[in-house]
């Protein structure tokens, strides 16, 4: 492993899924960690888990994470930013303007502040849940400030980069703002949509596929962290679904009166405009490509999608996406396949030829 | 193979995906498969790749099965109606309402019209798409109606399960009602949701995880298609978006003024219907259960994960879902699966001491 660019002790507030997390990865590199939790239960057990040491009188961190609530978060950091004088500061709740402008009004030393969020994803809480590697590979947003140092910039960005983040910085405003668009508001597009099932009837509901699923599958996540990140980032959350309201509005109106004027192109512009979105989404590798998707029935038994996939392995095809879906009621799974668009033909001829049945 | 139940020879006009489809699994099965096409090139294709063979003076089918696009349909089944006075009819038209009263007031013989639709959810087109296990696992609606004889009913079951799908007996009307619900209504939030994503800027883009891009896949799909879906189901699918624009209303109205009375309880409900109607979607094997997942860590090389797969399956633990997320700018692949939550804590102790990075 390389060596490690944080300088340490760091000092963690906060043992929940990322303070842990933080810690767990932090230790392995061999960097000396102090938590902090106001939940002594929460502290044993990040620190039983290897997270780190519980923080005593007398130390002196060169970091320190604050890894509480989103509406904890400012109170937090202005406390430690005064008790530890030459400390950074950093905190990796997920909205970034609000503490931002809390810790402003409240005069703290915005040198050596430099809030950051890690897009990682999982959201099921505790110690426990920490894990060392919950960051690799992810975007970890710095939100850069005016007042920021070079020091606490570069240290924060260290951070990241020992936890195997990719670094992105963006202002705090920009950071709520892109959360709003990428996460908070199709977060409760999915919630909508799901509403709506609650009083289907069973027959509806049984004609579901793989389409309302995708769109509704986030709208399992839970609802109290929902709520305050909502809570925190309310207005630009707002503004993503007004603009949405508006098109919906249209869409409603033109589906309503079809044969007036404009109707069906407005309905036409809308198909439209989300292929044209969707296709803006980052793929693989940073890639926004498309895939060629190859679908195989297999028995839905232990062992045959390993044998599927080391048969293509063998063929020296990479697997660019792969879905796996159940036919309702019956005993046979449905792995759609998704690969470069020149390897699909002979994957398919060789998958064909090997006694796959391949349905599409 | 099981005696087909289907009483042959059967008529397929369009040869499009679906009628190819279906033409390739009949003919697999051994009936008479006789195809009718507006296209002549459409019509060779299907019959060179075996769905069956061009139709011809004197044929005399027993069922006949209308496969051409949604605003074409009615006036394609009553075309047949009268030229085959002895047959069945049905259609594969993903809307049913409308094709009945066209065929109702035209005064068709309805005794021997029995509309149906495969939920079969590719929509690629064409017949060199067409597969002959399309249906194998799906529903198919058949769409009951008063004026249907039994003898209708029975051969379009007998089509469904020669077919390999799962037959279900709505009504017109509940059938469009429910794709509404479940399919069209789904297919529009997706594009609006991805509709917002077109003029975004790149860094907000670059911090999309998988929940956008679940919420806004199928907004990739094909808009003529949707248009004429659309187009023959718009009240229905109106009415469903009306009913979330009413829950988006509340949504917005909270978000803009949070302190109001009500206001943070209205988001509190949204989310918490949220969780309880993506819990109605049925799951594997029509089980609306949930699932543990286990993150793992992958390289992003051929085999590796056929490699993890293999193991898992040794353990005899069967994968209920698998998802495949890869990092952007990483070499790296994170495979979540999703096992019976009995199975869990083995399964992750088995791969960690195997060496697998677990994440979570």
């Amino acid at each position: 492993m390389d060596q490690a660019r944080v300088t340490g002790p760091v000092r963690i507030v906060g043992t929940g899924l990322l303070g842990t997390s933080i810690g767990l990865a932090l230790t392995a590199r061999g960097i000396e960690v102090q938590l902090a939790d106001a939940s002594r239960a929460n502290l044993r057990l990040a620190a039983d888990y290897g997270a780190g040491r519980p923080a005593s009188q007398g130390d002196a961190p060169a970091l320190i994470v604050v890894a509480v609530p989103p509406d904890a978060t400012a109170a937090a950091v202005a406390v430690e930013l005064a008790a530890f004088p030459e400390a950074v500061v950093t905190d990796v709740a997920s909205v970034k303007l609000a503490p931002l402008e809390l810790l402003r009004a409240g005069g703290a030393d915005l040198s050596r502040y430099l809030g950051s969020h890690p897009m990682a994803g999982r959201e099921r809480g505790g110690p426990a849940a920490g894990r060392a590697d919950l960051f690799t590979g992810r975007p970890w947003v710095l939100a850069e400030h005016a007042e920021a140092s070079t020091t606490a910039l570069r240290q924060v960005e260290a951070l990241a980069l020992d936890l195997g983040a990719q670094p992105v910085r963006l202002d705090a405003a920009a950071h709520d703002t892109a959360v709003a668009l990428v996460s908070h508001a199709p977060q409760l597009v999915a919630s909508l949509t799901a509403a709506r099932l609650v009083g289907a009837p069973e027959a509806a509901v049984g004609l579901a596929g793989s389409g309302v699923r995708d769109v509704t599958r986030i709208a399992a996540s839970d609802p109290q962290l929902w709520q305050q990140i909502l809570d925190a980032n309310a207005a630009p959350v707002a503004e993503v679904l007004s603009a949405l309201r508006a098109d919906l509005d249209a869409l409603i109106a033109a589906l309503n009166d079809l044969e007036a004027p404009g109707a069906r192109r407005a309905v036409a512009e809308l198909l439209a405009a989300g292929n044209a979105g969707v296709a803006r989404l980052p793929g693989k590798h940073g890639h926004s490509g498309r895939f060629t998707a190859i679908t195989v029935l297999i028995d839905d038994r232990p062992g045959q999608l390993a044998r599927l996939l080391a048969e293509i392995g063998a063929l020296g095809v990479n697997l660019e996406d792969l879905r796996l879906e159940h036919s309702p009621g019956a005993e046979l799974g449905i792995v759609e396949v998704s690969v470069l668009p020149e390897a699909a033909e002979r994957l398919r001829a060789a998958l064909t030829e090997r006694g796959w049945r391949i349905a599409g």
